[in-house]
């Protein structure tokens, strides 16, 4: 049987190009690897387009090494983070930030309810000692869009920064002109790498040196060294850099963010079509629905199980994702990845199978 | 032009059948994918041959980073750490401490010299604060073999725990019955995985909840975690996971610790013998030489410059490694990865012809 399909938010289903860079090995101290690095940081720069001084920092990790370098090399030790909250990845900010023991205020709303930037005016305007603001763009607990353009412009009034975690959105959801401190994203999300690194890029200003607890998540040391040697402080995954210059050049090919989220658009829209055809109902209402990934209630059955359903749908080439909502039992489906309409309409037929067989229609 | 055989000290070359493993996408919460992660720790604890009570925590990023987590997670924030230096990566272990915010003393000799047991005994018995000592096993900065069963059996007779850093030994070296706290690698050194994880084999008592200051580098919750669900709290490298179990495969199938270490010496004595009839002398005695990076004086002529060595040797198929030490000029070379003497004989004789080209024979 062939390799199963992922539906899931990264890693993700990669092309065959993206994964046959990595067969060959490179030099970490090589100037062709320094190339590489480079010419990476220079297109995700110009993905962000948030204006001038911006510089890109690579960093060796999952995603969330990323977030966590973001604040422990920005939020002053003596300042306090304000996390804004309405599902896992914000709590997961605020959880790092408490345990590097930075101060941190949290304004969390319900799991389907975006964040509010009247709330976040309100809670800067009765604090003067937050500095900085933390924010999820797409919500991957529940596949949730906020309201990013309006809660920038409010933070900015305030006087304040605004780090933003684009994970699962950077690359098919536009931050250009963003007034944002910090945009943190992965190699495997919406630009189709590996994992193993994730980015940050960030107002070179905001890069202060001795602010880091951490040594191994330090930005501004690692820019500074990469600025003077084109290297990276401590080996880099060669491999998955490698494999994201290659994601990159199939970006481009595409056609940049316009043509990457008018695939995962059209993809989302065929999921959501598909599975109201199987009685499958949508978490979130379409105006709060990132084209990214999609929670759908658990089908209404007393028999039913997320495992045997998973695997049922496994067995016939497709990997669902399990829900994070703890409220009501749910699952979702990623849209993206190497996958058009023609992997969603196969793995609709194949859900449609599933539950037919299990019993589980509606 | 092939591309240039690596000798480095990782990342390194790599087989064909290692890189290959990286040509299939894993989903990071598919049981498939759990079973390669328990399969690679229970090798690891295999190999570490530690005895019972040992856990292995593997973790994303650089090698650095699972040391900066043991350290984390195992230090007390009010206890010592005395970390042993000679050469930069025992100070860079310091380093980590300190950033971290832990109270940090050095035992530092000079970049040839091995720590010295009895100089360990004298320091734990002068300071009870300390808990905890940091060594090096082959201080990869000169490629010099620590002696790591005499300080272990001091630094346990004083009641105290050991954290190895045996990045660039592990698999080779061995550290079998070593009575430690800790042992610190990753996977693209002597186990010739691709570069993008790490891993602690870890005594399972000295891993507390709450100790760590990090949440992406806390050991103990990465554990229960994995311990609980069978996976990683944060995206895996999945590709890099998938090529160490293709590596570990093929040490397996070599005739494991024995064997790799019998290759590497072989390398290592074929570069030894070979450079000294090119009148390239080695920086280390031999009694202190690990078979894993040779560090060389450069060439006694006037005009040596490392850019134009490495570059002409490059042009030619191989890539060296710079030297790493402040007071003499050297250049180093790597005998680890999927090579064996052909490679080394083959970089001999590139290296004499460059040396002729650019007159720097003697």
């Amino acid at each position: 049987m062939r390799e199963p399909i992922l539906l899931t938010p990264g890693p993700l289903t990669t092309s065959l190009a993206t994964k046959a860079a990595m067969l060959v090995d490179w030099g970490s101290w090589d100037a062709k690897f320094n190339a590489l690095t480079a010419s990476v940081c220079a297109d995700l720069l110009r993905i962000a387009n948030l204006g001038d001084g911006y510089v890109c920092v690579p960093l060796q990790g999952s995603g969330t090494f990323a977030v966590e370098a973001a604040i422990g090399s920005l939020v002053p030790k003596d300042r306090e983070i304000l996390v804004l909250v309405n599902g896992a990845y914000g709590q997961r900010m605020a959880k790092i930030a408490t345990v590097m023991g930075r101060k941190v205020s949290v304004l969390a709303v319900s799991d389907g309810t975006p964040v509010s930037a009247a709330a976040v005016a309100e809670a800067l305007a009765a604090n003067p000692a937050i500095s900085h603001v933390g924010m999820i763009h797409c919500e991957t607990a529940t596949g949730l869009l906020n309201p990013v353009a309006e809660v920038a412009a409010v933070v900015q009034a305030a006087g304040r920064a605004l780090i933003l975690d684009s994970m699962s959105a950077f690359g098919a959801l536009p931050v250009d002109g963003l007034p944002v401190d910090a945009v943190i994203s992965s190699a495997n999300k919406c630009l189709e790498g590996v994992p193993g690194m994730g980015f940050v890029i960030v107002k070179q200003s905001a890069l202060v040196q001795g602010q880091s607890p951490s040594l191994s998540l330090d930005l501004c040391d690692q820019f500074e060294y990469m600025q003077k040697t084109g290297q990276w402080r401590f080996t880099p995954p060669t491999h998955v850099v490698a494999a994201f210059r290659a994601a990159l050049d199939q970006y481009w090919a595409e056609g940049g963010q316009p043509a990457r989220l008018a695939r995962y658009q059209a993809n989302g829209d065929a999921l959501l079509a598909g599975m109201k055809k199987l009685g499958l109902q949508s978490f979130l209402p379409a105006d709060l629905q990132a084209p990214i990934i999609y929670t759908f209630f658990a089908p209404h059955h007393p028999g039913y199980d997320f495992q045997r359903f998973y695997q049922a749908v496994r067995a016939r080439g497709f990997l669902l994702y399990p829900g994070k909502l703890t409220e009501v039992e749910t699952f979702r489906v990623g849209c993206i990845g190497a996958i058009d309409q023609a992997e969603i309409q196969q793995a609709i037929a194949v859900i449609a199978e599933v539950l037919a067989e299990l019993g589980w229609s509606d």
